[in-house]
């Protein structure tokens, strides 16, 4: 329910208006809409109030509001929200590149990507430290030993770091060396690592189940914030269709979509939704065309040894062929890189 | 790798094929197969030994094992598992019907259609007490207080309990009140949560993923077979698809691929596959039909004012209708209700 | 839009309705329901009829139909119809099964196929002699050749002969040697065809398209009901998911989901769904639990040189088994084989 | 199989290799690669020429080619195809966008949208005369009226006219119109119609069905292809999945995927992917930026009273505003519109 304020509204009036909600055991945000100043309300129980609201000074109008996930819906907030990472800022006119390798192997490993991509033009660093993977024989990843690689390559390549964790009971070992906590497509509808992601201060980069619908990507952003924590960026990463020529199928319109339901940033993962290494440039491209506002690319200096997902990682050359096309996009859609 | 031994193979020689396996560190899995005794080894290093196996007395043959869940195959263990839940057993000739409220919501609740059911030819009881629910605004299940009333209904009525688990943290409360856990769709790749199930000793009902492929839903088993625990029964429950006729498509073909795929007992669960209480008893017949070991079933005495799923919960009295249709399909294909 | 009749009304009442409605142009079909006459109007310009027909005598209401297919609608005609070609009745108490090779080969074969089938209790004979086919360069059919081996090899055993028609113009020539025509999913949706088929007296057999939803189904149903054959039979044969395990995904609900919209009879592929000759028994067994009124089934005397979909066609013991296992699921449900 | 010729080859030992091929009822085409020559051969049996054609003066080596659909196959002819419509080049440098209605309605929709689509840049004219329509009732489209309408809009404006055939006894009608048949989505694998705009000399554009893969397409292509049309244009428009967010589901990785396995210019339709006219700008410079050689965009002068897909039509405004963007993002991608 979104409570519209009288332009003529005084702040003395509109402090009643949030005391009494309070009162009554409602939580609720406030915004500037063009020129209104909207406070919403996010309980179900809302809708009782509004009778009495609507009589009081100050007031013009008491709207229901459809989406079923309030805090990250553009009807509550309309402006974009924009989350900062270290000194990096996702969903501004910049197109945030994040790379690195899918896992972290060894420090000889790390340095190379790391140095690379930043030097091509990366602002932020990825690799997996723990790795969820199908199949119990298959590489788990370094744990502690892989974060603390990560942090220090990330120091040393300026860039911070972006890192998944998969447990609840991990957040804070990850939180300790992360600067932005990843949950990763299996584990979108993990409510427990949703809420307690939510209930900590760390940035969140949220990855699209392989079958979640768009609602549900924002049901699932929805738990994290409202538990407290406000910087969430969505990220499409491809889904599951009958289409077996790539690994998944990229739902290019989930980025407009996405855009438009919600004022959260929304990035791409072309090296996921591709699983082939020739392809990432394309889609690439045709994210930051449809409105992506950064790009999460998986790169690896000998893709061929790589531990995991080496057939879709960039080479560093890739990496740095695929950049420069990537300037023209962004510009043309009013965006830097 | 699976070593065949000699039908002449002592029990001395036997022993000394495991021993050097065991000092070699790899892991092991003996069985009967017919006249034949096997040997299973797991790990991926274990091709390593094959010449060296080869060699040693007793031993007739050095077999390669294509799938990559060794231990839920039936390349392994080609005879079916039985899997006991207190004084049940799935897997074997009976079709275990499991039938209770998707939510636990209150005594009065569960009493009457525990009661019900139990009447009616259920042997074990459903019921959940931790909820994921898509949107955080949902009711997410009464925790302890439902396990207590799940422990006291189900000793009333003679039926082991089956529920939920949604966190590697709850498994202990869980299983300190449940005959066997429940691991749902959307955990099915919670990876902490599987090996910790496996760690553990109460049986495992792990539910395919929504969009889940059958050989996922085999390594996702293995990771809890692979840790320890070999009680596990796999559910068919519906997957995603294009259709919006019913909640999920029910894969009826997937229960006999399991069964040729796996040893692991396979049950159906027709409520959630449908979506809808018309066409549980369809679905119902035709999982038992495609040869089901058991069924999980939605029932509540009151469905128009469940907390959770009431649209594709059976009446009491619908539950007994659909009972008496499925005992002729069951001894149709020779088993029985 | 549906004009319920007076239980008082006359016949020069009614009459004189359905003479109205004619002569303002429109289309409309009688039927009884229960105690009730309806007469369902079809076209969409009904609407502006009513207030005039609320006004005669012997209407006791005027009701707006919702669903968009009006002439395959339960609401239009609540029973069943039964759909019969040649001494078959298709939609009554017995499930008929329909038997064959998927392409007519020879003569040798078909006769060999057609007797053994026959013997084991099929009342339809089925194969391909035009076959859509996926590659240009792949087995397209015997043509005509393939149409008269149907007809002698159908009139020797006593079956009716069912086969495939892929274009417009071949419609007449198929008619005139078999009893029922088959219009496959590829052309699931191709209108011309099926208005042209709804143009002429043969029965149609209709599978869905492998990605058609129900409705569309439905809609394609009309289309050959609304250009006036009215002996429709849908078939469910598996749709395409992400699933590779078997070849498609038999849709199980499909099958009371359709007998719940729809009057039209409901058969069941094993065989296209499946695509695994081990599994179709499975699914037959299924499909008749969960209501189909017949089956339709790929049988070859030597699968593995058969010019097209050998591999999921069972060898004539293999039928003989099925149908052994298949008479006790048929009976379980109140039907007959 | 693919017949490589020596670079000293003369050209009398060519036309020998040629002349041997035919002789043997084999069926060729020749194509430079590079410094390369090559002669395809496209019949399965050609393998059966190999060990002879091995032996002859001029040829460096025989290989054997892996895709079932050879005529369209990069590895028969590596450089891409340029089809030519009237003085427009598809699979050139510029990227071609073909705008219009979905239906031709009457002249003065046509004539209002032709003149601004054309002003703005479109180089070709679309709109629908016969109309595949998933329901009997729905507007079919006004036939050859139409047709005649299509024809002198496109004169009036300069454009050549791309519109649907859907079934092969109207193909010499519509090609007597139109300069490019379109074989629209729901009749792909309408294989009889196929073969027969392959028999036929008028360009065709091939849109993917709705769950057709990559593989089929380019099977569907071979049809007209080895039937004697190699001026094909293949077009992604959207595929069928779990997600409703949007009406179909763009595929935008099937671009660069067709562009690496087949020589054939591929376009993008954004209008049926979206479903949802504020999506389709975005949709439309991710196709180009991913690699589209043209657009097929549903522009309609009064969307609201569109007689087909009006929520799905750009304005005439929205169209000029989506050009403007869309120059920018092809110069970024080294092409023009």
């Amino acid at each position: 329910m979104i409570v519209v304020l009288d332009p003529e509204c005084s702040l003395k009036e509109k402090a009643a208006v949030v005391r009494y909600v309070e009162q009554q055991g409602g939580r609720l945000l406030v915004s500037v809409v063009g020129e209104e100043t909207h406070i919403g309300l996010i309980d179900s129980e809302a809708q009782a109030l509004a009778p009495e609201i609507e009589m009081m000074a100050g007031v013009s109008e008491v709207r229901g509001v459809a989406p079923p996930y309030p805090h990250v819906s553009r009807e509550y907030q309309p402006g974009p929200t924009e989350v900062r990472v270290g000194d990096v800022t996702i969903g501004g006119e910049e197109v945030v590149v994040m790379a690195g390798p899918c896992s972290v192997e060894n420090a000889e490993q790390l340095e190379a990507v790391g140095r690379s991509v930043a030097k091509e033009g990366a602002r932020m660093l990825r690799g997996g430290a723990f790795k969820p993977r199908t199949s119990p024989y298959s590489f788990q990843g370094l744990g502690e030993e892989g974060l603390a690689l990560l942090l220090k390559v990330g120091a040393e390549t300026g860039m911070p770091v972006v890192t998944e964790v998969v447990a609840p009971e991990d957040i804070a070992l990850v939180a300790s060396y992360a600067d932005m906590l990843q949950i990763g497509a299996r584990n979108m509808q993990n409510f427990r690592l949703l809420s307690e992601a939510g209930a900590q201060e760390k940035p969140v980069l949220l990855k699209r189940g392989i079958s979640s619908t768009v609602e549900e990507l924002l049901l699932a952003a929805e738990y994290i914030v409202s538990a407290g924590n406000s910087r969430v960026v969505l990220c499409e990463r491809g889904i599951r269709t009958f289409e077996t020529a790539t690994r998944n199928t990229l739902d290019i319109s989930a980025i407009p979509v996405l855009k438009q339901k919600s004022h959260l940033p929304v990035i791409a993962d072309p090296s996921h939704a591709a699983g082939e290494r020739s392809l990432v440039p394309h889609l690439a491209r045709a994210g930051i065309a449809a409105g992506a506002d950064g790009l999460l690319v998986e790169v690896h200096n000998d893709p061929e040894t790589a531990l995991s997902d080496g057939k879709q990682s960039l080479t560093l050359d890739g990496f740095a062929d695929m950049m420069d096309k990537l300037r023209g996009v962004a510009a043309a859609v009013d965006r830097r890189l």
